[in-house]
């Protein structure tokens, strides 16, 4: 199932998306889809961000080569830090450069979607909290995450969170390959098995830590090959059986 | 001005407290206050945390002796955080050491709540987008603040942001101090103008990083004298001007 966010005039809904069609839902289909009846041709609605999370959880460090390739000792356990909300953008949206930065860099990055409240949920029962994976680009200004004592404020910049285009809900992530490209080039590709800690650790481990709420988006990390990005470039990250999350940089 | 978020049966509302008694708003008082006519008798209802924000933005090592008892160099800007709105609790409510950590601290922190959308807003127009103050208690496991690369996690519990118990608008908070108590014992004292950057500089610094929203609150940082909360303890977090933060430690 392909679950999206769009508008149409002023109303914005979830929706299923069959064919070319976009089936609309009474609400956020955490637990099961609630059909209202209304079907629209998905090239008449503009799809959004797939959901307005209350928080971004984020897992960094979690391929070997992307830690590497940061000179960064590989984590014993998964390591976490937060990105706002306010840094979110849909597929097709601007990613801004910010003045403060002269080095601000793409990082593709397989999401998670919560799909009901989740708090001290095992390995096993993770995938039970789980509506679906979209793709997630973790804009980085390198050069402030490493002059800064915190990563905070180098991945939270407005528009540092492209996410989307949709949530993919029958994803077996073991078998997928992350993927960026740069005007066409590749620039990272890696599968997902090589991750240190899988999606389900992940969010076991985070669901120790806080209460996860639906629409919450948990981000599992960044293959190696992370590469500037500058205006005017086409930012393009894949995850194979997703589809593709596209950025033009201003 | 005083004003609480509080809840009466099933319904939740803001309100201005007059006296003994809490007049209701239609909706959060961003600009100005919107009365719906319905006033209660403070007693009748029960006050929540006093907003509902769409992040935590906290700035760290702002007060010198506080730098120098965690053995952290002076910051030269603003040292940016992030704490999950999860984490969030009211006056009353208990703080829950979870098992993960040791070594839980309180620190009283000055809390801005943000009165509307706020972008690129320089020192001088910063006070316009602030509501008002309250008081927070950023709590901190503080052995995995160290062993951790970020402090996210450290700072993410649930439970680990008392915030309120109301937020007073008319503040002039350089005349104000900030003080802690464990079980009636003094633990932190200090006067907010010894802040190394001021809250109107700290409010306009963030927002040349991320865009603020109605309801969104900023921490200011913590004096020193950090100390560990224990299971039983009754910890009291005072503002001058604002009133006490209290919270039972379980």
């Amino acid at each position: 199932m392909r679950i999206v966010r769009f508008q149409l005039e002023s109303e914005v809904s979830f929706g299923l998306v069959e064919d070319q069609q976009v089936v609309q839902l009474a609400q956020f289909p955490g637990i099961s889809p609630e059909p209202t009846g209304q079907v629209f041709d998905i090239k008449d609605v503009t799809l959004l961000a797939p959901v307005e999370p209350s928080k971004i959880v984020c897992a960094g460090l979690n391929y070997t080569a992307h830690a590497a390739e940061l000179d960064q000792p590989l984590p014993t356990e998964p390591l976490v830090f937060l990105k706002p909300s306010s840094a979110i953008i849909a597929s097709g949206e601007t990613i801004v450069i910010p003045q403060q930065s002269g080095q601000v860099e793409l990082e593709v990055e397989l999401a998670m979607v919560v799909s009901q409240t989740a708090k001290n949920v095992s390995v096993e029962d993770a995938a039970d909290y789980i509506l679906g994976y979209t793709i997630a680009n973790d804009v980085t200004a390198r050069d402030l995450q490493f002059s800064d004592l915190q990563w905070a404020r180098s991945k939270a910049f407005d528009t540092f969170c492209p996410l989307g285009p949709w949530i993919e809900t029958d994803l077996d992530f073991s078998k997928q390959y992350v993927e960026s490209r740069i005007n066409g080039e590749l620039r990272q590709r890696e599968g997902i098995d090589n991750m240190i800690f899988n999606p389900l650790e992940l969010f076991s481990y985070i669901s120790q830590n806080m209460t996860l709420n639906p629409q919450d988006v948990i981000l599992t990390g960044s293959p190696s090959g992370i590469s500037k990005i500058s205006r005017g470039d086409l930012v393009e990250c894949e995850i194979s059986g997703i589809g593709v999350l596209s950025n033009p940089v201003a």
